[in-house]
């Protein structure tokens, strides 16, 4: 059975309130319930005086009601005294300056004053929780950014990461390329975290990208580790627990995933898809779900499933639309979801999150989305064997965290955006019926028919093998523009056309570029069809590639776009510039087509379907990922989606 | 007689022009004139060295004229060698630094060495000035922004207000709700004002909303506490002062201004109305007109009346329209301005307001503004019983600075505004020909047959009562959405559905709501009017009420919207979205139906109609607040506005 | 011949490549190569330790293959040891705080410490290259900005400036009007740079302006003394080297450039043309190209022109259109350069700037920009004489970096810009044929029939001389709007009406004006035209002079806007509105024709023609600047301008 979680945070409600509560997230069948993340400073009121009393007595009422606990370890809000009292526990903001206390997140993740406290404080949870049967699983801390604390513990963490991956200030200039703008450094105690005033023009693009990119990569390994720190703690008292922590994506935050997952048993996230729809912009929360999923190469589970109007650092949003509830969370099963765990119960009635609305509003009566919530329980139960599946992906999409850090770094073409790269691509696939695995790109490839690998622009030599094998054993691999642009060290690869390494299985090169920002072109194929293309224009020269699709504009009508090389036994695609949703199906297609692969050719747009398969049974999934209803041929039956409707079809029919 | 004054800076002139322009002040008409409020710097020199020869001089030169002086104390800007001898008196900004010297206002107003500095100037101008009669009344400082210095004296005041107030931390504690993210404070020390980076993405809605709720009471608090101080010293030498201070509105600095009106004798306004007229967006000059008089519950004085085009902290304005000087001047008297003082004389020729223009350009000849001026003395003459009557009204609308605060911190719905929410009422009732009295929360409602309470978010259970007796007793009042969410701690009421405290009275309740934002809707009514709604949805339930507009669109087509309750001799409205201008005209006008109250109906849209009445007469102002000609029909007769026009009906005919 | 040049850094290449790019450079024609700019770091990697070997290879091959060098000071660029061992040296930003490290440009200019350091790395150079035939020129350290710096030592210098120039305390009051908000100085210890916070509300206009005025002339004044403390160097090792620097324009970075460049012997400049074209916008980048030539009223060179795509502190640019790369150089050519350096050779592959091309793309294959290199270089050999012509001009117009300085501080109206004053003027006489000459203020004006004199706000009494001298002598002089409002301190003049000291000539004056912002109204000229003009309107009245233009709408219908009087032997034009470009060229126009002057009246849009001439023979330039195909007759001629195609017409025929 998919289970169902609640987050639920009893310090924060009157002890009458815990038994009604209880009673009726048991009686709506929820399985688990969240506790804990931010109660450390109820747990541990002043330095070493521990309340335990409280959450001994939760977990026994959340036992005693059939459920079982996820314990949150609290130390994303460590207590105000130990800030105050231990000023190096205290983040520094990416100016060099203490951050101001009395939000959240403040803690310094390398200090070593922090890590005693926090390691004092799970160790007493697990002392008292470890291995206890009700306890389901543990989430360490709460959506952790990767750590640009540039306190001198980090500074000096910072350094002594450079000095074990470098060696002498040589190799660090060698590789760094200081000797531009007279950036050499000459003592260790030159070497900074590349600090930036808030609000002004600055921008990390200003710094060498070489020294950016393991600065990033640096402060992805710190939370890595932070996170290690965390686990080897619990495995001390628990060998078996089963240990995640609930990751969040978007903005400049965002961690190195995969590395942070490593010491983890199961990934986590927290799906709070848009409640508002676009015309503009395609609508793909569906990626998210993929890419959290490659995150263990395994089923997940969703921490915090949006639950009701988002508010707290804006103005409240929308509340949700009819279906919404059910839709994305079975979209997220869909997926590959194992668990959903709802934000939150109630919606708080203290604190800065007090508009960031749980299933129940202030009020606590009955509404739409408890009753959205009953529903997609009893949805769930008619589908038993749904644990026991996972997703059925043949074709593979490849993401770097690397990738990731040089384009927040270096800005390509007015427009341009990774995440793009890999969310049009997926997208492509969603509406083609063709499930997709995005993995980390240094994975095993074994068993994937396709590959994509979006703007690698961060070249590394072992993944090209990797998809040279791929492809000489039959594989198809497309290669996109900014690809093998640069070495491992981050620095631009001189004299070998892009796209670098790989130019070779490509069957091409590239003569010359053009960013052409938000301008439009076109390009036609060898099926005669014109597509928009934008943000980037490689004129490329066939080797022993064939063409695909030309521009059809001046000044480069006639110079190939996007290329197609036998090699081996499999095909690689290289294309050259960047095109809107079609662009992606019609390409995608043509190579299912080509490779005779399984696929739905006529989905409506903003449908989505894709598969779970094992012991479990075989279920399809069928989306409306739109506002509008949608109608679809199934086996040669119409299946009309509601807006924001899920149709999900099983050996055992239509469930 | 209404009071004409004009602000003057002799300091800023050679001394060879006081003379001239005195003289052709008084020629003009003039009654008062303002000097002072910036002096400082010229009155004590040096530390303790005063210089009061000069202000003597200008003080006769006046007095010889005829006219009387408003005498501004020169505290909010302390000469420069006091903020660089004296770092304790500097203000620290909202990042937790001290202001950057060398514009205005730098002085921490808690500040013990700025009060004896403050205290000793303001000594040696009234042991000079006090009770002479030369001395019309005084100002205090100028446009008084709330305290929010974070300097450690204003931290240690902010604290001795919490300690005040809750006496313990745990009082602080439990009424704070700090466990949420482990806000819990254990020592006094660990209380700060909310520190905020400048430029960051940080808003104050990732505070603790009652922590914020506090801190924003405190520094309105310190505000008043700070005129106090003030007037406490006046009054020391003349207990018959007449003491004000100019008001000015917008933004996030605005102070608590009943309480900081409390200590004075009359409330001003810095009345700078938009010289642009866009189509777009509901033009209101007449909201802070009505607003201001509120203060004090009596007519009023503008300190600072629009004399020319604006400038200094961005582009120079354009210039006054014909008739802008004369009509907005006419329009604040209908309001119930009884002294009208012109910023400024002249056009600064030095210091940062070199472009804020006075009436006079730096060319100093007779020009378009002067001739207004001219012209509106005149008129005013013929109306000399006018400064003997006040503003007529039977509505009152409820305004709250918690309220202020609470919103300023917490948006609610994207385009969701509070002042809006009040605006909209006001213009409604304007273009009815009704006047309105806006009115701090916990005033007496005696007297009033309708209380508007727009969006009370922070309910205060003292107020219900007040309004559920004015219901009892025959008034009509309007309660709207986001009434009754919190409770007097800021923290949200639990348990019982919106309006909370309110819902008895509104006889309904709030079933769910839809923040809606930008997204448009409509409701229809009872009288089968369509009517666009925007930015907040409540899903209503009648209890006792009955419906007076229904949403019309899916999904919430057919649910209650805006509902009717009788509620013993009177009833009360609650609307439960928001709507445009036309929603709140049609609301209003059925209102002033169904009560039998004078009003007209057939105004032209911007034609606003007010009436002043007492011992002095009754005058009806209608103004053209529009750049097109307006005609409308008066008591059978047509009346012609131009662009901006006023007439003024009294009952010894058209003036 | 016109010289080519090739930004080089060969210490950021393998040695291995010097070779084949040096012989590749000499092969293709190149003249020059500028190196050494940024080089500090490696010329002297510890503290008085110098390597210089590389550097003499690198001049050896270069002049081995016949080609000379530009020797750049590495100052701007000093080494992170420098900055670490002497914080004294390291710049401090706007809100008085050290800059943060690691990017470029940290130098504090006036800091002793630094200039030890300059002064010891330059004489180093000197001690080996000044004098040799290898060495064609120096380059003075890199895009210098005006010395914003608010460390010790710079607010030390600029109290000494404001000491030096008005003596006493009770002087800089009087100046700079201090008496305003109480800023009277009593200290000299108060005197600071007007700091404020990055990313606030804050901008200069909240300071006094006549402090801010001279506080930019100490910041100007600075960076000019910071030059000749570098060229005083050279000079002392060789009194006949050739000093430059490479000047860049735009922002609120700009120095004084006049100034700046007076120790100078050739002004140079860093040409980066748009490489899109908005249909909105003006485009002028000649406008540059003869600001530049102003700064020595000579021939200038271009160190740095545009080479490839953009990029650094934001996305890539789009790359260079075709015919783009040979178009813009002869667009600088026909504007008066007499070398042209590319930026650069290759793009680097390591540093922050990797994505800001040069000519060679990382790939280092030939290609388009390469190519069209080579067709620059060929179709410049068949004009040998070229270099011994200069631009031919009899329209003057005045620029002073004191107006630049005034309107960065204040702002007069929405969308009023200096810039487009000039730029307006600029535009009208290229697409008439006209030459201009942009000129500092203060200079002679000997020779010139035309003179413009946009906006001069900060009144100089001997300019106004020089003008009325001019006039009287048969000039035609064209001042518009905003001109005369101050005086040298900055402060405006009061008693007189505008245009101040200039009415007298113009013969008009100005009773009120009416900052209209983007608002657009209509006046006619005395040929009936109509045109359209926004931003500023000048409520005029002749004394003297005739109507030129009056408005059209109401309120201002009838009174004049443009007005023309007869002084002495010419013409004074007063233009007090701002206009679009039909404008500028009608009213250049009805000059030209007026005066019998030269002129083209049948120009496309978008088609500039000017001319060089002098021993070297002449040379008439008609340049497409669109991006469209224009057609026009030259002497009875069809000449057809592909997009961004130059013609140019020799005394030997079509080139």
């Amino acid at each position: 059975m998919i289970q169902i979680g609640i987050d639920y945070y009893p310090e924060q409600w009157d002890r009458s309130m815990w038994e009604p509560d209880i009673a009726k997230m048991a009686e709506m069948g929820v399985d688990v319930v969240r506790v804990a993340e931010f109660a450390w400073g109820v747990l541990e009121p002043e330095d070493g005086r521990f309340e335990f009393g409280w959450l001994d007595d939760a977990v026994d009422l959340i036992a005693s009601h059939g459920m079982r606990v996820i314990l949150g370890t609290p130390t994303n809000c460590a207590p105000r005294w130990m800030y105050v009292d231990h000023p190096d526990t205290v983040q520094w903001d990416r100016d060099g300056r203490p951050t101001n206390l009395g939000i959240r997140g403040h803690r310094c993740q390398e200090s070593a004053t922090f890590r005693d406290y926090a390691s004092r404080i799970i160790r007493e949870m697990c002392k008292r929780y470890a291995g206890r049967p009700e306890i389901a699983a543990w989430q360490i801390d709460n959506e952790i950014e990767i750590n640009h604390c540039t306190c001198p513990t980090c500074t000096a963490a910072f350094k002594a990461w450079v000095k074990a991956r470098y060696g002498t200030l040589d190799a660090v200039n060698a590789a760094w390329g200081t000797e531009v703008w007279s950036g050499q450094l000459t003592d260790w105690g030159q070497l900074t975290p590349p600090l930036m005033r808030q609000g002004e023009g600055f921008q990390p693009d200003w710094y060498n990208p070489a020294y950016y990119l393991d600065y990033e990569r640096f402060c992805a390994s710190s939370t890595a580790g932070y996170v290690r720190f965390q686990t080897d703690i619990i495995r001390e008292y628990d060998p078996d627990a089963t240990i995640t922590t609930n990751t969040c994506f978007g903005g400049d935050m965002m961690p190195g995933f995969h590395e942070e997952c490593a010491s983890l048993d199961v990934a986590s996230y927290d799906n709070y898809p848009p409640v508002t729809f676009s015309a503009d912009e395609p609508h793909s929360n569906a990626f998210g779900l993929d890419f959290v999923r490659g995150f263990k190469r395994r089923d997940f589970w969703i921490m915090e499933e949006l639950g009701g109007q988002m508010g707290c650092w804006g103005p409240i949003s929308p509340a949700l639309a009819p279906n919404m509830l059910e839709g994305y969370s079975l979209q997220a099963v869909a997926h590959g979801a194992d668990l959903l765990s709802f934000f939150r119960w109630r919606t708080a009635s203290t604190g800065a999150e007090m508009f960031c609305h749980g299933l129940l509003d202030h009020a606590n009566i009955p509404n739409s989305r408890t009753r959205a919530l009953e529903s997609l329980v009893a949805r769930l139960k008619t589908m038993p064997g749904l644990d026991d599946t996972e997703p059925v992906s043949k074709v593979a999409m490849l993401y770097g965290a690397d990738q990731e850090f040089s384009f927040r770094d270096q800005r390509q073409s007015d427009g341009f955006a990774y995440w793009d790269q890999l969310r049009l691509f997926h997208d492509a696939c969603m509406n083609l019926g063709v499930g997709v695995d995005v993995i980390e790109q240094s994975s095993d490839l074994a068993g994937y028919e396709v590959v994509i690998v979006p703007s690698m622009i961060v070249c590394d030599p072992e993944v090209v093998s990797h998809l040279e094998a791929a492809a000489k054993a039959g594989a198809t691999v497309v290669v996109t523009c900014r690809s093998g642009v640069k070495d491992m060290n981050g620095n631009c690869v001189v004299g070998r056309p892009l796209p670098g390494l790989l130019a070779d299985m490509c069957g091409c090169h590239v003569l010359e570029y053009d960013p052409i920002g938000r301008a439009r072109r076109q390009v036609r194929t060898v099926h005669d069809t014109t597509l928009a293309v934008t943000s980037w224009c490689d004129l490329v020269e066939c080797d022993t590639a064939g063409v695909w699709a030309s521009y059809e504009d001046r000044p480069y009508d006639g110079i190939p776009a996007i290329t197609c090389n036998a090699y081996g036994k499999g095909f690689v695609y290289y294309v050259g510039t960047v095109g809107d949703r079609d662009l992606y199906r019609t390409l995608m297609g043509s190579i299912m087509r080509e490779r005779g692969m399984a696929h739905l050719d006529d989905l409506p747009a903003g449908v989505e379907v894709c598969e779970r398969s094992g012991e479990g049974g075989t279920y399809r999934f069928f989306f409306n990922d739109t506002m509008d209803e949608k109608g679809l041929m199934v086996d040669g039956h119409l299946v009309t989606l509601e807006p924001l409707g899920m149709a999900i079809e099983s050996d055992e029919g239509w469930k």
